[in-house]
């Protein structure tokens, strides 16, 4: 074992280069779902890429972008799902992206670019695991490796659900490591079991034919203030949440979740000072501080992710607005419904006289949480230690959501997380990028977990 | 005099296309005072426009625009002063104009461009009068005109009172007519004896050093959120302002004005129909209705003319934003003072914990009134009558704002409106318009106030 992952070890240090150029072309090739940029042309460069490290790939046309599935068949048939994704965020504001987000610049140790991270990097790193643990076996890997990668992560999975359902013999595996991962600021992975869901709405309001003359405003109904006065009714400067149910499936932290809250935070003093300093923060949400910063996780959120009414140009402009329109998402925490949020969230701007104000659903996704003692949660944690020389950050659920819910239940598997991440990655942000260290530990990781999930 | 009037109403008759294209020539130039757009070329075109018809002009640089002033001596020395300006509102949004902003199209009897009433379309009305009346005395002029044509007047005006304060010996007159004038649903002018004053604030709010993911909404502080808590603290669904002490110096209507308000609503009684229509309206501002719809111009509002945060792009983007805006006017009512008001904003804000919100003036405008007995007033309604063939309207307020108030003091002088618009010009808002017919009223309805004036 100590030989097969010193060859591993020295086959990533050797091609490195060679992964952080595949990830520079990956990440050149723009896919941004939400604004149907470069999505098809992106799908048939992942494909590419799969077929050049050995898999057999099938590609799967949904009502939306396709999902691929590359297998690569090892020893025994036992098989480990690999679940990421294509498409990328947005790139706005371009004036605060140092270098362009789709010319992907390698620097100071760092590869920048759009997807770097979320989730291109994560794609390549597992590539390179496969081919350096495939090499230390004599070019067969010990177990089974399924891909799934879908094009529309960042638009809230909308078909991916489905799929698995639909799916399920072809995609039957016995563990899956999801997207993502991050290095903590001590160094040592952080492991994630449990991701929030997330609903997504927009709210959409109309007063007028045209915009009108200001001159009018005491009589002329405005698109603004409804808008504002709406949005006002859901959340105070408490942040609880005012939907009546809205908490009643929400199920707060168990006592095994607040003492590793308490362990991190002890470990980590220098955390809220930390966040603060990263993004220039005077006064947290709901005024939270200390280890609430982090327990409170365990609170669902009502955030608008933008809105925008009449005139944004500069200067002024009388006018009193025709139109106004919000996009917010709720996070929602295990065992929030979607779904039954969102009729709660309609109901209540009925009842709060909002009629006029329209609901559109964008997209959704439900909570999922792993148990924190089953076998590939410790193989990662035992890995982890083995690559990063130190116990692996276990996190009972993070803020983030991801379709997982989509693949635990139909397939019955634990879901587990090792990436290439770190807290300043920036993803959905400019300047997005990882780290080559990052990078190459990720690989070594992943290498060691595929080892050990083929002999348990 | 009857005459001397049928020979300008030939002239008038004779030369209208003329005056349309020279109209039309004015609005092809662009002079968005808010965008910069075109200034300088529209101030001197207006310089050329003024020479052209004999005026000597004088142009004053100030801190902003030039203010262009040209006079016409007459035969006597009393002297007319007609306030305009040559600067118009933004365009966009350009895809709802039927035809481009800056291309004037004349069609269906209508003149359509920026600026065809608002306030180009004034300028040549008058220019037009004069020529009229001049040529009907053998070249002469029986009172001195004088034109103040301003370059700020849709961002608030910011350099007239001192330019007018600075100037108060050249700019000596027995009276003004203001900018604008609209002809009613009935065919007869409406007469507009006050105005309210404006001030403009832009809100801003920072919360983030750059955008976070919203995964982490239950720690970022939010500026969209911070915003739109601040702007409904402003004002309820009942439209009364919360700000402490607003209401001070705001006089209602007095038993005249609501004896005017009465008749007003009793004449045209469809008014309330019409607007619901023009507009497409559900409900207007505060549940309004009936004659209440007339007299509540003697409310001040609090209108928000735009606002934006975050992502507004197609789709969806799961940020919490970092940057939030906000622009909002306040429309003042006699003795209402735009300086005393904006301090009680911040004070108010301070107050409900939103040190965090900045407050920029971006402009403000006093209110200003002209007593109905002013003989001015008399003749304006005397000689409208006699073109209209009824009796003009006497508003006591009309809800926008003009810089009367910069000129009304220092000058001391009457200030009446007469002018080339009707109900649907469209002033400020895609596809704004001129009906020929209006413009040709308007020439003959001026140079009945100029004869008038010149015997008073």
């Amino acid at each position: 074992m100590k030989d097969t992952m010193n060859q591993v070890d020295a086959y990533i240090g050797n091609n490195l280069d060679r992964y952080v150029g595949e990830l520079v072309r990956l990440c050149a090739q723009p896919s941004v779902a939400a604004q149907d940029m470069g999505m098809h042309e992106c799908a048939n460069l992942v494909e590419d890429i799969l077929h050049g490290h050995g898999a057999d790939v099938t590609v799967y046309q949904t009502a939306g972008y396709p999902i691929i599935v590359g297998r690569i068949a090892g020893k025994s048939e036992r098989t480990l799902l690999f679940y990421n994704h294509y498409d990328v965020q947005p790139v706005e504001p371009l004036n605060l992206w140092t270098t362009p987000p789709f010319d992907p610049s390698v620097r100071e140790g760092k590869i920048f670019g759009r997807g770097a991270k979320d989730d291109k990097g994560e794609i390549i790193a597992r590539l390179a695991a496969i081919d350096a643990l495939s090499q230390a076996y004599d070019g067969q890997l010990p177990c089974t490796v399924m891909f799934v990668i879908e094009g529309e992560e960042e638009i809230s999975s909308p078909n991916i659900a489905a799929f698995v359902r639909q799916h399920a013999n072809v995609l039957r595996c016995q563990g899956a490591v999801w997207e993502g991962g991050d290095i903590g600021r001590n160094g040592y992975p952080i492991l994630a079991l449990g991701v929030r869901g997330i609903l997504e709405v927009e709210l959409s309001v109309g007063t007028l034919a045209r915009d009108a003359h200001s001159g009018g405003a005491h009589v002329m109904p405005s698109a603004a203030w409804r808008l504002i006065w709406a949005l006002s009714t859901l959340k105070g400067l408490d942040e609880r949440i005012r939907i009546p149910g809205f908490y009643d499936d929400a199920h707060g932290p168990s006592a095994k979740d607040l003492a590793i809250f308490d362990r991190m935070w002890v470990n980590n003093l220098a955390y809220e000072e930390q966040l603060r300093n990263l993004y220039g923060i005077r006064e947290f949400a709901g005024g939270r501080h200390g280890a609430d910063l982090l327990r409170s996780v365990f609170s669902p959120t009502c955030n608008v992710q933008g809105m925008g009414s009449g005139y944004q140009g500069e200067g002024s402009k009388t006018i009193v607005p025709s139109e106004a329109k919000a996009k917010i998402d709720f996070r929602l925490v295990p065992d929030q419904d979607p779904e039954d949020i969102f009729q709660k969230l309609r109901g209540y701007l009925d009842n709060q006289g909002f009629q006029d104000v329209t609901t559109t659903m964008m997209g959704w996704m439900g909570p999922a949480r792993t148990d924190l003692d089953d076998p590939l949660v410790q193989l990662v944690v035992r890995t982890g230690h083995e690559v990063y020389g130190g116990l692996p950050s276990i996190v009972p659920l993070i803020g983030g959501s991801s379709p997982g819910y989509a693949f635990k239940e139909p397939l019955k598997i634990p879901v587990v997380t090792a990436g290439v991440g770190y807290w300043d990655n920036r993803p959905h942000a400019p300047d997005e990028h990882i780290r080559i260290q990052d990078f190459q530990n990720g690989m070594r990781h992943l290498a060691r977990i595929l080892d050990g999930f083929a002999k348990m």
